[in-house]
């Protein structure tokens, strides 16, 4: 669905939102109640403005996710002579403190997240240590279980390219299972293993699903061959148990200018 | 107040915790239905071993103030043939997700935790930046002002060595406000300026204090010259503002072993 035209008097914004998404029923606005990250921009825009505006966002994280570089898009008739740093402060000052806006700019009009994205970046954080760490308990995924990133590395490398995912994820309605990943590794930094995936498009649940998958290689339960092979099947019932949602970070969606 | 002594069959434990503070009136035991660190853990020790029992900590931690390597005791007849490791992690599983045991062993039963201790070190943590953190927010003091870390050092510097600290906090009855400290000084890296403190005894409120006068010296709106005067006047009212308690950590307490 594009967003409607932009009205005379109207401008497209687009912002980079960052966000704890604990206590979020993920970004897309839910049945009544239910909090969201979009609902809460939403009001908090309406509140500033007095205009209502309809957010749309590039990546539609789910329940517990959470965003260093979120972009979103919403149209508005917030004045020229008002300044747009002026919007960003009154905006952040009217969001929950588990929510920001870190950047704002007026866009083109026709201008939407998530059709014009060309890249997007997740990062996924495992806590490898025996003992859990209470103050990381809703930032990390928490293994116990020594896991060995050279392993995990193998299976990642595989999904370097362009491949069909269909093992990984579900696609939105009416699209393919064919993305192409730009960059997935696993970098170790003590008791740190983070992963780094980059991709045009990403199907649903597919980094957990891939973090879940590539974490049984590094456990020792499957082998890189099993991973492959489980890879080409290309059924979603043959992938280990997707991670969980806490571990996940939307860090950065990228556009050509 | 020490510890009574151990009755037979009981030994007294020696315990590293880490905690979340955000939820708790701090370390120690509060009126009834205020949550404290102490009465979870005196709850869960009760709860795994049958045998109720105080718990006594290194570091009485204010509402809202984190630790990575708090110290505590508790006396308790868990009996030998059970073992400590097996006590440990029926513990964690008894403990909240925002509290966790990250080392037990048998001490001495003249062990106590506060009165044994040699040393503490506390760090505390500043995001130095114009747009607040969300994921940062309960972990971190969020100051939009540019800091010269340089010019806190200078501060910092002065602290180090023997000292009358009545400026930053008021003693524990019966005490002086004399106190050595070993290190002090912060280190940035990008966004991030923490400070690093290690003394043999801290005064009350006397991080944040020193860290909200720090502050103020980063911030241009006192000289490093006004922080020695305020200092050497060693009266409580000279001190700048406290720094709120979510940005600091009790990272370790040492022993004479």
């Amino acid at each position: 669905m594009t967003p409607k035209e932009v009205a005379p008097g109207s401008r497209r914004f687009r912002a980079v939102i960052e966000y704890d998404g604990t206590r979020y029923y993920g970004f897309q606005r839910q049945r009544a109640g239910a909090p969201s990250i979009q609902a809460e921009l939403e009001r908090a825009i309406a509140q500033v403005t007095g205009s209502p505006s309809r957010v749309v966002g590039a990546g539609r994280t789910d329940t517990g996710v959470h965003a260093l570089g979120q972009v979103v898009s919403f149209t508005n008739d917030w004045p020229d002579r008002h300044g747009v740093d002026a919007l960003l402060r009154a905006l952040n000052a009217n969001l929950p403190a588990d929510i920001a806006v870190t950047e704002l700019a007026v866009a083109t009009p026709q201008f939407h997240p998530r059709f014009d994205a060309r890249q997007r970046t997740y990062e996924y954080r495992i806590l490898n240590t025996p003992r859990r760490r209470p103050l990381w308990r809703e930032r990390a995924w928490h293994v116990s279980q020594a896991l060995d990133e050279a392993r995990m590395n193998e299976a990642a490398a595989m999904v370097v390219g362009e491949h069909d995912f269909a093992t990984f994820g579900r696609p939105p309605v009416g699209e393919n299972t064919v993305r192409t990943v730009y960059r997935a590794d696993w970098q170790r930094e003590g008791e740190w293993l983070t992963f780094t995936v980059s991709a045009n498009a990403f199907l649903q649940r597919m980094v957990r699903s891939l973090v879940g998958t590539m974490k049984v290689v590094g456990e020792g339960a499957w082998t890189p061959g099993d991973f492959r092979e489980a890879f080409e099947a290309r059924e979603r019932r043959r992938s280990a148990a997707v991670a969980p949602p806490h571990g996940l970070y939307l860090v950065a969606v990228e556009y050509d200018e």
